[in-house]
């Protein structure tokens, strides 16, 4: 619920426009609320409907919408799949079960390929989805171009409603805007150290060990170095979890500072503790 | 629900070790439940879940599951989230929310690609799931290796746990099993037509229409005719898909048979009515 204080433009910017999704004959408004829900979620608007069981509008649909509302207004309802598509170029078909019909069956993530590809041609596309007890009959499917079916495991193949939207829905935007997160780590807020503060970091923990005499037999310290060197080197250090570092081992040296090993520099790089 | 016929039996196969699902304080049975049945969906098994507010075992959580039972049976109940992944090698704490943390923040796709790539090398994976109105805490989030966020529209972010765990499960297997879909168009009941088949449909169908002088001005007659060889070339025509469009060339002729050109092999492509 919590709004993101920095939203990466990138994962705003979709600039196709989103396929529709047709359900037909939906029995339940719950099921159109949590499809409208998980469209709005990956940005698509465009809900059409097909004889809905209970009518429309639906109460139970916008309250399970958790706030889709401009989903829910938008809402068109047909009396036939033929009208639903009518101003359509492309329309999958999603189905869980095999048909013995002769047309391609794709995955969701290469329907989002094409429908990505044919919005960038000005291509109106749809995503049809059956009903909750058996899903499409063959004369539906007949009208589209194309299958679309989920690569779920054959041995509980139900899904919802809702959540065959959301995978249809997740793909297409993964496709139109790269997989563009709402936020990634800050690379430039979290700079990587630069490697003369992380050797300053070595030899400080190394110059703390043979106060302790850690590196036993002494013949063995040139490999427990390289050891331990690599470790760090493998957590990626940021500039400030170096300083965090030379602070713990400060400490465990009991010394709350250290002096600067450096040539005359400023000491400002110098350790110090760091609390969250 | 209707189980398929045949199912491509690559869907079935994955040789890899499903990742778990860590509930961190679920609020609502009903969530626990819907996230069991997206995790069947896709083959994951292990469900643990850290102090579930309304107590464990949850005839809610089982209904919502929609006999995913083999999850529901198999739930763990934790008392804090270091119990609950003390014996994995390494975590995703799903977040919506930017966290001022250098961790690195990966989509679900990446996410599973490198939790496949753990679970090949005997790595245990888990994906860690915070409560329904603020998710996890810092210290939390502390406890993992690295972020999963999802591609979501900015503006409307807010996710339901079992659509979270739904996209990070659906992802999983198509990593896991590089998208087996349980079906696809059967290529060996549905081979395409033979291309000396569909010349005879193309001779058949341009003699038709020559006895109707459809090609009008005779000089056109060549580039019309390659016209409607490349529409018919789009359609990708099957062995069967042939014989019965030179039986509605037939029909349309007004002759329900027509004489083969062929020289003197069998008839037995001929044209031929097909019914659905």
């Amino acid at each position: 619920m919590t709004r993101n204080a920095s939203i990466d433009p990138s994962a705003r910017s979709v600039d196709l426009t989103p396929p529709c999704v047709i359900l037909c004959e939906p029995q339940l408004g719950e099921n159109i609320g949590t499809a409208a829900r998980a469209m709005a979620n990956f940005g698509l608007v465009d809900l059409r409907i097909v004889n809905p069981r209970d009518g429309w509008p639906s109460e139970r649909a916008r309250a399970a919408a958790s706030r889709a509302d401009h989903v829910i207004d938008g809402v068109r309802v047909f009396a036939s799949v033929e009208d639903a598509i009518a101003d359509l170029s492309f329309v999958y078909a999603t189905t869980a079960r095999s048909r013995e019909v002769p047309k391609p069956v794709r995955g969701p993530d290469e329907a989002a390929e094409a429908a990505t590809r044919l919005a960038a041609q000005g291509a109106s596309v749809g995503y049809l989805f059956g009903r909750e007890r058996w899903g499409l009959n063959n004369d539906e499917v007949a009208l589209a171009d194309e299958i679309v079916t989920l690569p779920v495991d054959p041995d509980f193949a139900s899904l919802n409603i809702a959540q065959a939207v959301l995978v249809c829905a997740y793909e297409w935007r993964v496709k139109a805007n790269r997989g563009a997160l709402p936020f990634r780590l800050d690379e430039v807020a979290n700079p990587p150290a630069r490697k003369e503060d992380l050797v300053r970091l070595f030899e400080h923990l190394e110059s703390a060990l043979d106060g302790v005499t850690f590196f036993r037999p002494p013949e063995k310290r040139p490999s427990m170095v390289r050891n331990l060197r690599n470790i760090l080197q493998k957590a990626a250090l940021t500039d400030q979890e170096v300083k965090t570092l030379r602070g713990v081992i400060a400490a465990l040296e009991r010394r709350p500072t250290r002096p600067c090993e450096d040539q005359g520099e400023d000491n400002s790089d110098g350790p110090s503790a760091e609390s969250e």
